[in-house]
């Protein structure tokens, strides 16, 4: 499996903390200020028994490939995705799922994650073509939360909301037609899978049509659109919140 | 006053549209695919009488400082900022205002100020030190929503919030701290200035004093923080759906 170096304190600390990886080496810049993050991230790795180098900080960028690495890069093996059927099989009366039709940028894909972990999400479906998928920059923008969520890659979004409807799961899309619902217009009973369409495009026609609703967030300004991270975490918390 | 240089189609075709800026020249790129939205900039830009030039594509980017200006270039005045008297004084019984205590992030601040311009909020205060200002950047991040919003840079936000106090508004903070209540404890009445802190380390002692109530949003996830336009634009969709 290809190694991957996540990089910044939180995605490395949440890596450590969940231990679903394997580690094979940290590297911290020297003269890292010893924050308590820091402090749990060395003492995590060393219980793990994994190589620790200090490197003048100039040589950090580099490996991590971003400025952002706040002074620690861990190499791990790729992200441990779960298999959709176990993902599946796990919908139980109080699960929520998040399926990602197409999401394409890094950043909005870690802010919906980390929102999605913060609501208590049962898993996520990512398409496995043509999407952003679970790189150190998406671990990054989710504050390390990705490394506590059941992602499931899948090749057909389509098949897999038929799978989670014949596992009982309602499904209700994120996207403004005209026979779309509001989203704040009835509650949201579990177990519900919310669909949430890419950057511009929105979803796919097959993936829409097999929703069981179609919802929308009211509008009234001049630009009509939200960040799609924005949307699907709104429409998160109106799902979640009396279960919160 | 300093020019900028606005990039991609969203942000100059909303500024072309809302015309609050000066206009000195717009660049595009040579052989340009004809979209609706660019077939709108070209003839809003001859309308207004700026002069239009054709460049190589890769001259773009160094123009625009970014990869992300997807053909157009459009060179302006700064940020039409508003003056915080005149968006206090606008304050009504429909007043939602929108306070930033040193947001820091580009992108959030721009992602937040998109979901602002979308609910109707009435005008916004920034401080105009420590704290990201209403770059071209920004405005990308808004999608050019920043070109309808009333922005005001304020240099002490403590006092603005006394103004707006003064003018019958009360003001609610987001910020998980023992003495908060849940967003979805009551609703909230208008007029009514909603605080969001830095990422990080949320609002200063002193705003957080100053604020009538403080409110969170429930978390159950093992990463006990959103991203702060996310939680942002949570809690003014809560606000703000029941006007919508």
């Amino acid at each position: 499996m290809a190694r991957e170096r996540l990089y910044g304190r939180q995605p490395v600390r949440e890596a450590l903390r969940a231990g679903r990886r394997r580690f094979f080496s940290l590297t911290i810049s020297k003269n890292l200020t010893k924050s308590p993050e820091v402090a749990e991230i060395l003492s995590l790795a060393g219980k793990a028994g994994v190589p620790i180098d200090a490197v003048p900080r100039n040589r950090l960028e580099a490996l991590a490939g971003s400025p952002h690495h706040q002074g620690v890069v861990l190499e791990t093996s790729g992200y441990p995705y779960v298999p959709a059927g176990e993902v599946i099989d796990s919908a139980s009366r109080e699960s929520l799922f998040l399926v990602l039709d197409h999401l394409q940028d890094p950043q909005n894909l870690g802010t919906l994650l980390r929102t999605s972990e913060a609501v208590g999400v049962s898993g996520v479906f990512v398409p496995d073509r043509r999407a952003a998928s679970i790189t150190p920059a998406v671990s990054k923008a989710s504050a390390g939360a990705v490394e506590h969520l059941k992602i499931a890659m899948v090749g057909n979004v389509r098949r897999t909301l038929d799978d989670l409807k014949d596992a009982g799961v309602w499904i209700v899309g994120l996207e403004k037609v005209p026979e779309a619902v509001r989203y704040d217009a009835r509650t949201w009973d579990l177990p519900l899978a919310v669909v949430v369409g890419s950057e511009g495009k929105g979803m796919s026609r097959i993936v829409r049509e097999t929703c069981d609703w179609l919802v929308y967030l009211p509008m009234k300004g001049r630009i009509d659109s939200l960040n799609a991270a924005v949307s699907g975490s709104v429409f998160l918390y109106a799902v979640m919140h009396e279960f919160l």
